[in-house]
């Protein structure tokens, strides 16, 4: 059985339809005091149950009626309760960076594990290791392969793929590898949360075809920045921009439309409503992946064949 | 140590005014892409800490600040780390009414568990029964004696405590039974969610000065309905109405400015913005209360003496 | 596989009868030195098992034994274990209502989750709070049904559901609407444990056959209270009594004899001696129900269609 | 502060005065259910506190009262709760003998953990394995220095110290050498539960002051047989018999009665009401002990310096 | 699906040839920095996997090597985990002789659970009070069996079985009763610890064959003495030697080729090099009860038919 | 109380001189069987405890010491305990590259915590988000003071800081912007495990002093190969390598006695006996920090200032 959580209904009808499956049937409402409702119409006894709910910018609501819909699932004997969380919640804030911080991304595992979680699906966590924060399984797909076809079909010449920051590079480097690209990464400071700054180039990009590549675009600046910084450093102003999580926070959209990229990939991993929507956006659905991994899970068949 | 949410900043201030002890800092912000950050600014290491933060019509970015700052209390090696929320969220969804339902309250109590509270100090849940909900202390406060004081100074004649509903008689017993007044209780049904349809009065009201006694005032319809009924059944006009917490939901203030209570009594346990506030309206704080339960909770005395 | 305890085997046997499945072998004794030995006969290993065990005056012997089988089958490799217990231990033990109380019925729950329970089958919990004490899946069946067809058969005219006490207004309530009856409930002060005494009719009952309606009769104190205090408020002498629970307690039975009920209905969900029975008693077996439940449980059907 | 449990109240008041503080207040009842009701009368916020709860024959109803009362004493911020068990309730279902038994030792060790105990301080454990049961701190003390001191200051000749089973005849030898007497132990086949058969003397006790040493005197086959078997075998008539628990089912006072044991040595682990007491019986008390050790728990010194 | 560690491949591909299965493949190596690496090469999702891993001299390299291949076995989602370990570590650290010992018989129990194990299969624990150390089921099995069986092919005359300390003579007696022989046992001094002096004969022995029986051969001490020690009292020098577990530490193997044991009969429960092969040394081979045991566990039906 | 593993005596020492305190005693050992054994030869109850054990050659047999120790602790009533690992074990191992790999880093977390710890403190975890992987809490200490400090005294000219692989490159970044010098990183492929290949520098380093900098130095191949790339790439011949963890596996010595850096600087937080130590090897000692950090966390003081 497959639910859709409130935060991206199109993204799970296109999965139950890819499956040839209907969604479930829930009632999930929000009284006028604030408070979230929600609770499976059909019968869950002893069935194995996906519920599909992703992050947005109400991501703190995306949490709370996902852990009531969980609790409600566990009560009514789910058998299996697999979460499946494209952009997962929290994920940047995974590590102590100054003293006291919490570490979001580890709290969020152990609250959907308290709520009733048996298993999470997810794609492109912040980092590798975030898969430790689980005391229970955990498959995090990767975008890579999609993108890998996406730049193989394009056969862009000279191409180089960019990093905007130091710790991407490693990543970038695994792309590079694939589609026989250069690689470059960009020094920067960060002044102030949510503001970017970019600096340095390191790495010869002169009269290449840029490709920055970053797991999630948030305000924007990074790589607005970076293209910038690859232009003075001699790069084709024609230049590419892939990402996995088009979160999009403002004022993302005004500074993409300014910056002109040929083209900016993402994937609906996050729900992109119209207005966030310009030129040159190409948006690669993760559906077809996503009802593939939850037949091969509902199956017991592996699923690394498939995340690669 | 005090720290407060950001739901409820007059509380807890006028909580730590009356302890003559500053309120610890925080640094809280919302990031563009709508998760929170939430830290203390000074040393938490050993230390008892009391945290306070009420339940709005924000509930889930209230409860998910808590979620994050008590991870971060927690990983800051706090002593005790102990919840004030005057105002317990989904405190009403405590049982499968229909089938599948979650019981939120239950969920709330063991989400907080594992984000990292030890003790939590809540007022008048709204049953009895969610302390066995909580699988570690909490302590139950009660404004029973704050509204049989009022009540005794009013010195109201005939005056007769109605509930609402037949569930609440109990409670509307024990206070009529206090302050020597009689009782009476509302029949009704309910037709849909947040909506509400008083009916017959079962008890005697004739001629009486009727104080309705509830525990919330959500939308106002069940109280304003009670008063029509009450005054069919001959009660006299001025009425009084007494809750403890004021959620005042879309349209109760318009209802209760309509219904021309002679007095609305409620506590402080929920913010009350100025536009929510009208005539007939009085406030009584629950600060020296609690600012006594947390001095005693922290010295270790007995805390069922001040809670009656 | 079906267990039964040895608190109430001959509702065991019936609902096993009624399934048309042998009750499976256990060994079940008490030392000289009052130890409960218990263990099953038959291999378990991978196995789906209810264990049948109520409430009964040896309570606490019932709670231990149930306690030692669930080590024994837990250990034995039982794959899920079901506890089926129609009147719930320590129900009416549900809060903190003087200071320092346990709240035993969590801590039933807690025991048997220790023990090995995975699930628990039980009926009319004394609030329905109760399920929240459950971290683990439990269906809280109602006797409801069962009542409401023994009423709507008898077809009673002028009838008044009537709750003992304020709290039970609602449950009343909820019946009178579907037999098309009035409603009536009884203030009342408790002087001391074990002790009641009935007073004021709140309600119509004037010339009207009064049904009290209650889920436990204990000592039967307050339903004896109860019809002395409605046939001084002008009901028909010709009364009913129901009640899921007949637990009977000393000295129930002398009381419920003296007071002439027309007839005092109650389920089997406690096992009821001949020295127990007496004239104008029915009981109404609810091993029908149990067994459908079960069956249901077993093959991952709906439970809510039946309990209503 | 120090509670008693009500199963042995002689040995807790014994306790208390031995350390000169006053037993603090509960009120413990079971009403005329069969329920236990049990909570403490003072305050115990952030206290270290002490339960005193042995096992008589009302095992299932010690073990629950305890339950309880740890549960109210949990629920209402006691710091540390210590339970103190002289003699250890299931101690000897310590293992799976014939399969699909229970291990009731080791699930009263997690029962008393859910229930709320932080420590547990017993006595003798049937066999030292048990510790391992407890996943949480365990003082096992021994009467081992008492009854050492004891035979020593009795100047026994030829005194040999006979276990009554193969199974206790390394903690006989333990005694045996540090009184300087000789070791024997006894063959024996059980016929049926609380039935026993003595049979052949392993070891020399011809003309020998036997001195049978156990841990518990159930219903006293065993060592009532060894005696035949050792006067068979050419022991003195005069012979000795040390138990640390009397626990003294039928018919072991009749038995032992019969016997004639020049004296029959026990502690007063379980309560010994004057029925069960007859000539030639000597109780050591292990009130002082038992103060000592608490005593030195409360002030964390050590306790192995005691119980040697 | 079954998987080997590496302590002991011979045993598992021995299981495996009896069951007819192949080995699953693993990945199992160890860095130059000592640490470990070890994932299973084939999907395991959903299904339930056994891996066989035994105790040897690198008792911690094992452990380690075994929770390693758990946790990866857990993060791939294995349905069942099932840990068979004939020779189970740390098993003589069963209770707390010393002051401030560990149990870390009960530690291997619960950090095997931790690392992902659901079930554990074992033989011969060094007290059967060890399966309570176990939360989660586990199957002792014996070599009981085995060695009974092999007894009664020899059909030695006038045959006394031996436990060479006190504690074992019951252990001892079962065997002796099943295959019609006597029984004898031997006091001991520990000096230190690997070093043991045999001393007194329990028992009669005087012309008889002696078969000395026990659990465990570490350095092989105890029982050499325990041959001189039978052969002073009378016993004919044509001595058996039967034990479950060939642990043999240094100077093991030597003390047993001086004492010229005519038989030394042992399992494979432990791996035996050439080196530590000897003349008269048998080996009965585990595999075909363990490959029955796995068979059973798989398909759900009973063991204790088979370890009797 | 301060207790030492048997890992890295030497620092142990260190941090108990630095603090004016001895080191508490134990008795630590291992059977000839493999088996280790340990316990706390003074009290410990009610005691803050430490307890300082790293990782060496010999990891598996480092925790299971540690383990058995924790054990030991925890059942003699440590109050609290705090594990000291200056170089954590397996920190390399924290995410699943390859499918079905263990996140070994998150499992000795798991099972530190199951075997009794409270606290871990360390240093320079391989990733940051390994804090994550504790549900307790973990102070991850850094060397970059003590670098920073020692190449601030060295004053080189144009220097420039590498990481030997892209990861790294954050990191060093930090480093570079402290001490004001410029910054590159290694392109590598990793041909297979502990085979290492340089390649291309990223980076500006011709004619300047590079400093390659890195948290472990395994078998010496990366950074070796990062030096010929840099000489390659135009670097001073007249190099320096920092790094925290000195793990040294072979062939590191030989690898880097070969390399002639003008000085490889690393702390003590691995033990290095004299075989290991060649000329140019600087070690600073992390002893007085960690006998701070010691102090503080006994204290209840802030540890954030000292870590930086």
């Amino acid at each position: 059985m497959i639910f859709s959580g409130s935060s991206h209904g199109d993204l799970a009808a296109a999965i139950a339809k890819k499956m040839g499956v209907p969604l479930s049937k829930t009632q999930i409402s929000r009284f006028a005091c604030g408070e979230t409702y929600a609770r499976p119409i059909e019968t869950v006894r002893g069935r194995d149950v996906f519920i599909i709910q992703t992050t947005t910018h109400d991501v703190n609501e995306n949490l709370m009626e996902l852990f009531i819909m969980l609790d409600a699932l566990k009560r009514s004997f789910a058998s299996k309760i697999h979460v499946v969380m494209p952009y997962y919640a929290y994920s940047r804030q995974d590590r102590v960076s100054v003293p006291r911080e919490p570490i979001s991304a580890k709290l969020v595992a152990d609250l959907l594990s308290t709520a009733g979680a048996d298993h999470v699906i997810t794609m492109n966590l912040h980092s590798g290791q975030e898969q430790g924060f689980f005391d229970y399984p955990v498959d995090n797909l990767s975008s890579y392969g999609l993108f890998v076809d996406y730049l193989k079909k394009k056969k862009l010449k000279d191409m180089v793929i960019v990093s905007p920051d130091a710790g991407g590079a490693k990543e970038a480097k695994k792309v590079a590898d694939e589609v026989g690209a250069g690689i470059a990464f960009i020094h920067k400071h960060r002044v102030a949360f949510n503001v970017s700054k970019a600096m340095e180039v390191i790495g010869n990009v002169k009269g290449k075809t840029c490709v920055i590549y970053d797991d999630i675009i948030d305000t924007g600046g990074s790589v607005c920045n970076a293209r910038e910084a690859l232009i003075k450093a001699g790069a084709n102003k024609e230049m590419y921009l892939i990402a996995t999580h088009p979160v999009f926070s403002d004022p993302a959209v005004q500074r993409l439309k300014d910056a002109k990229f040929k083209e900016v990939v993402v994937t609906d991993s996050v729900p992109l409503p119209k207005e966030k929507q310009f030129p040159g956006l190409k948006v690669i659905s993760i559906a077809p992946m996503m009802a593939k991994i939850i037949e091969n899970v509902h199956s017991d068949r592996s699923v690394s064949q498939i995340i690669k």
